[in-house]
């Protein structure tokens, strides 16, 4: 069950890397940028989670792995993806991939900063927080207005929902296993429902 | 007389959220958009002022009713700021409100780097790092060039004075909390006067 | 000879403030903007290098000098430097500073994080952020795409080169001043012909 979770992670990784690598890849970004893109986005919710519960050294600092991955990630996308980016099949692929991933970072998040002893709604902010620093920095590097604090379909509110469906399934079971698990689904149902049906929140 | 200081400072936090609000209501975000203004404003700087100063748990996250007031106030804004932000008394009211958050925030950085022991200079830039780093990246997130940087009235002057206010009384009189009162009167009184007086420095 | 390499990494803030200097001036901004982007630029890549591998008190806090220095240039430069900017040996000598300085930087980060016992992909990502990031964060201060993350003449894989020079002398000598002697030769020598042919990474 580890490996699932793992694997969740992996892919999360994995897919906010390639969200950053599109950015970079639409603002006609060299090498460096595609890759700087994809660590920072991939990266930067954790880093911002691991500086705040001051946790050393850094989840992708000690699985070395992880950046180089997103070398290759990188590289490979110039000739890969090129084709790919117009299929609205493959859009909607990495929405469904980036919603299992913004879930699991939130459960990571809320896990560890509910582990630390803090309180469950700043331990809900901490997953929300892994779950989408990531991307506002991506948006900043490209200069714009980051996407969550915009009115779209919801997403940090997924992260949030999903990040307290942790806290309650935990108080409960007391299963950690379990616990992600239900963080990852409540985020990702809510994420589809909110993209198919529009689902925003009033200004 | 602490009481005075910690009502100070609650003054700070939350005027501070109120900057990052009308900012993410003049860019048309949604709630989630605002309550993560609201607190990348009100906690960006004591959050940079811990990270350098290596203070953990960071501030906002022992204090966990900090961030739920924050969250209340942007659930609130949508329904009573709405007919404040076009009278100019209101406006008034929060630049005299976060004159006193800028002085409170200021004593706060320079207090604490000068009790870890830090050299004056550095203690005084992190009084202004505390005061304004919330501001730069509350501009940042909303795609301008920070405040603080631009050629205005003077703001982060007005906490470099103030910071130096606290040294000072705190070499004479050894007494913190007179340091405190110090630099936010200093920081406050340069900082009507500026905007009374349009002060600003030269390029 | 240690006296030579911190003659170098000298160079490379006091450089790195140049260009945030005149980043600042650019943009017509005050001296507390020209001072605030001195210090952001000059100090921002240690300072992430610093906070990622957990070391404390920060270098530019422990060496109090360096912040004072970069506001005596930040007052001179309102009175020299204008009338060198539009001077193209000016703007030569510069970036011929700059990339003396990039190869101290990345030699620094590199360093450090092959004696923290850092794998040594993570060891040569980290002098790359030590030697790019402040730059990286003047230009989002500045409201534009870090100049980095543009497809221009490399810059950030001279960093690279030169941190793989450091680890490969290093494993050969075990000599730390050799190796970083050859970091910055290697960074150096790749970024004038970098400027001098126009190499570029592909997109």
């Amino acid at each position: 069950m580890n490996a699932f979770i793992k694997t969740i992670e992996a892919i999360g990784i994995i897919t906010f890397a390639l969200t950053g690598i599109f950015e970079a890849r639409k603002k006609e970004m060299d090498l460096v940028g595609v890759y700087s893109l994809a660590m920072i986005t991939a990266f930067g919710g954790g880093t911002l989670r691991d500086f705040i519960l001051n946790r050393h050294p850094l989840f992708w600092t000690a699985h070395y792995w992880y950046p180089i991955i997103l070398l290759g990630l990188s590289v490979l996308s110039s000739v890969v993806i090129k084709g790919m980016l117009h299929r609205s099949g493959f859009v909607t692929f990495i929405l469904v991939l980036d919603a299992l991933g913004l879930g699991s970072f939130s459960a990571s998040g809320t896990s560890l900063a509910n582990q630390f002893g803090y309180h469950p709604f700043v331990s809900a902010l901490m997953g929300v927080v892994t779950g989408v620093f990531g991307g506002v920095l991506r948006d900043i590097a490209g200069n714009e207005i980051p996407y969550v604090f915009q009115r779209t379909e919801i997403y940090a509110t997924c992260a949030f929902a999903g990040a307290w469906g942790y806290l309650v399934v935990m108080r409960v079971t007391s299963n950690d296993v379990i616990a992600v698990i239900a963080c990852i689904a409540a985020t990702f149902i809510l994420r589809m429902f909110a993209l198919r049906y529009k689902i925003r929140l009033p200004i």
